[in-house]
């Protein structure tokens, strides 16, 4: 039985409000788990077809919640609601994508190879491969999406689609919201007549909680959203089981922007105001905030289209206690060092608000202070002023990021530059702002370590092959193989015999 | 400079002989890995089709230097002139099916989706994905396989085929062997005017030199083929790095084969047998050997086929004095338990030359002693009398394995048994033997812990994907793009645009 409860609290005013939620306890955890453990094999039995209609069921059960999620996720959050809006319609549609996948049956991978007593270097038996469902896929929800990435957003949606059961860590700063998202994936569950147990949700503020869930046995993987701190504790807990098991974080990053002179001579205003416009989206708080800025030359329409944007900004909600604290250190600490030029926001002492701050500073004090290159959550970000043939130095010294951007002129083709940037981001812009990941089949959300821990995407349709492991069949009959192995095809979906794709 | 060196030594008469071979010290593998680095952006940049030619050219040097290759290699290994043939057609053919691969850009996985304006939630950028090589591969050459599984065996094969220079480290068991197949791949680079730093290898005994690799910043990735001992150490030598990396261990496993009463009843002396062959190919040294067999029920058949083929096997010679010393302490470990029937072959007491050894115990026996379900690597297996009511329990408290085998009779269906095997193998075989690993695209090579690190397999042209990341492009012109990217693609290979596979 749980003992300790715990209440939302509304990052505008700071002060907790509404019902209490459980602090859940060891024994109760565990169990949670193994109730979770033991519909994997019938889950994972379900037809593609049945699945498939599984996830439509939980995206249209969140589109009538969607005015109660509005309301108790914009309480819980200090998120405006159209952004909320937008980040249901997105969940939404991630589950739509998922469910189209699943229906092709092409995240299978069924691959046939036929006997051939001729083939080289000795004969063939008939081998045919398929991608089955790793298990038990323990999510734990961010904190900065409250649906793309928290209870049933794409690490949830992927896992389900791949046909893994799933047991979610609630993120406890938005307790009511992941209630009532819960609900929503319960209700699909029953109208669809299957067991509740196939996703299951756990909740408490404490700590330990991590560290029951990715040490327990029953659990085969962990999807994660959030600071590299806990993100790395999660894949040194997996590192000390008995079994391992792979941990896809995804753990934020600087998302370094480089603009070249002309960039700036062209455009150096308009390229100023968007990635102010991109640091400050959702206050600072996306995985792909611009994190560090570097100016190939002096640019001071640059610099005055983000001074003038800073002066209409207003304060910015942050999510929670510990970050509007984590974030007012590091700007205090950051405007301290000598040679830095701090440009701060206005800001109403109310709740977890915080002023926008901006850092300008010369490429020597960047280099002497690491400070600069570690990530800052929240709208903030630094721009070092440098000159283009620094860049190729930045790039080297750089970490591993989720982005990297690059600001050409009109005329210039930078090919060793993209090449290099390749080497440090998962994913280039051009002429753009990392902010705002389309969800689709071509993205990358994952870039070198630290800001993922393994080279995989958890966004976009290719998320779903985390949750997946070959197993290869020798020499079966069709009624011991896997529908999608089986000769006669009976789902219809696309297979690679012989290395030809087709329905074979 | 080197100061220490070491010859090779004849498993057959246990004495060494031959050239000398340099170990190397730690400044002269940091530099060899230096040199290997620096190709990386050259060998990444090079055409698919100069890509597939040089690996089908190592082809052609290891063809042209059979002779030898076979000579040398028989000396180091004591394995037969006819298995060594063997091994080297597979290796050759291993280099041109991913050959064929690189030529058809599959491995690419290039995906492409179109800005779309109407795209929801929000309007969709111009996104492009491709697969890149992940940087340096450092190749740890097996010893039970001084051909398709060492130098330029299936992990190399794999790397170079990514795209990734690799620096091979040498076994030590086959020095001279190593010594003319690297030989061989460095004429191939020279004939393709490639930089003979693209493979690279280093030479030693020293334990430390893995530690000196595993711990390079400049190694990206690592392929190995080993002692789950060894493997294990990879792991967390890379765990406890700044920048961890992928480590794609084949640690190898028990591959537990399970023979029900209907099977026994219908063809016990011909499965025994079949069995028999499977356990000393290769003097047992397959990471596919059963080392493990459940009978279902009693079968006077099985075993007397077994003790029949024992007559006539003869010795077995061993690899190395390591692995012969590990496997006689071994079996005189196993065969003191009580209730153990030992099976013992005979053996002439020359060089590294063993007997194969059975052991016949009950089910109550195998459960008190966690001895026998440890691999002992050899010719040796454990045959457990039970009933086919205790399969469940001991899949249930089955490690992960490379193989699980199930022999049925000819009217069973035993649907639930395949799906719990399933969970514990990467490939399953239906009356059939585990040895014999078929170089397939449909092959899975790989299964859960502890016998591979990751969920990936290392035999077939899958293999190659484990070398690779994701990249995605966001509103790139074709000048800045990856060929494989390019409006134009022309290197003409297959990709999916909007879903749909094709040339566009």
């Amino acid at each position: 039985m749980s003992l300790q409860h715990f209440q939302a609290v509304n990052p505008a005013d700071g002060l907790a409000f509404g019902v209490t939620y459980p602090e859940q306890d060891r024994a109760e955890v565990e169990a949670t788990i193994a109730r979770t453990f033991a519909t994997k094999g019938a889950f994972a039995a379900l037809t593609l077809s049945a699945r498939a209609k599984f996830l439509d069921a939980i995206g249209a059960e969140l589109e009538s919640s969607r005015t109660s999620l509005v309301e108790i996720a914009h309480l819980e959050t200090g998120l405006p609601e159209a952004r909320i809006n937008g980040e249901i319609s997105r969940t939404i549609i991630q589950l739509q994508l998922f469910a189209a996948m699943v229906r092709t049956g092409t995240h299978l991978g069924a691959t046939i190879d036929l006997a051939d007593p001729d083939y080289k270097p000795v004969a063939r038996p008939d081998m045919r491969k398929v991608n089955l469902p790793i298990g038990v896929v323990a999510v734990f929800g961010a904190s900065n999406f409250p649906f793309a990435y928290s209870v049933i957003g794409g690490d949830s949606a992927a896992a389900l689609a791949a046909g893994c059961p799933v047991v979610v860590k609630a993120h406890p700063s938005h307790p009511g919201t992941s209630q009532l998202t819960y609900q929503a994936v319960q209700s699909a569950l029953s109208k669809e007549g299957l067991s509740s147990d196939i996703f299951t949700m756990v909740e408490g503020r404490s700590p330990e909680i991590t560290h029951w869930i990715a040490l327990d046995e029953k659990v085969s993987a962990i999807g994660f959203t959030g600071s590299a701190l806990v993100g790395k504790l999660l894949v040194d807990l997996s590192h000390s089981r008995k079994t391992p098991i792979p941990v896809f974080a995804e753990m934020g990053s600087l998302n370094p922007i480089f603009v070249t002179a002309a960039a700036l001579a062209e455009r150096g205003g308009e390229i100023g105001g968007a990635l102010f416009d991109s640091v400050t989206l959702g206050s600072g708080q996306f995985c792909t905030k611009p994190g560090l800025i570097f100016l190939g030359a002096e640019s001071e329409d640059f610099l005055a289209a983000m001074r003038e944007k800073m002066k209409s900004v207003g304060d910015q909600p942050l999510l929670n206690k510990g970050i509007a604290e984590r974030y007012n250190n590091s700007i205090s600490d950051l405007s301290k060092i000598a040679g830095v030029e701090s440009i701060v926001g206005s800001v109403n002492e109310v709740g977890f608000r915080v002023p926008a701050t901006l850092f300008v500073l010369d490429y020597a004090t960047y280099k002497a202070h690491p400070e600069f290159s570690h990530e800052h959550f929240g709208p903030t970000t630094v721009i070092v002023k440098c000159v283009e043939s620094d860049f190729a130095e930045i790039v080297e010294h750089s970490e591993g990021n989720l982005t990297a951007t690059l600001h050409l002129g009109a005329n210039e083709k930078e090919a060793a530059l993209v090449n290099a940037l390749s080497n440090i981001a998962g994913r280039l812009i051009l002429n753009g702002a990392p902010t705002g990941v389309s969800v689709t089949a071509a993205q990358n959300h994952g870039g070198p370590w630290p800001s993922s821990s393994t080279h995989t995407t958890s966004v976009g349709t290719d998320a779903i092959y985390r949750f997946m492991r070959p197993v290869s069949y020798q020499g079966f009959p069709d009624e011991l193989l896997p529908p999608a192995l089986a000769r006669t095809n009976p789902e219809g979906i696309a297979r690679r015999t012989n290395g030809v794709l087709g329905l074979e």
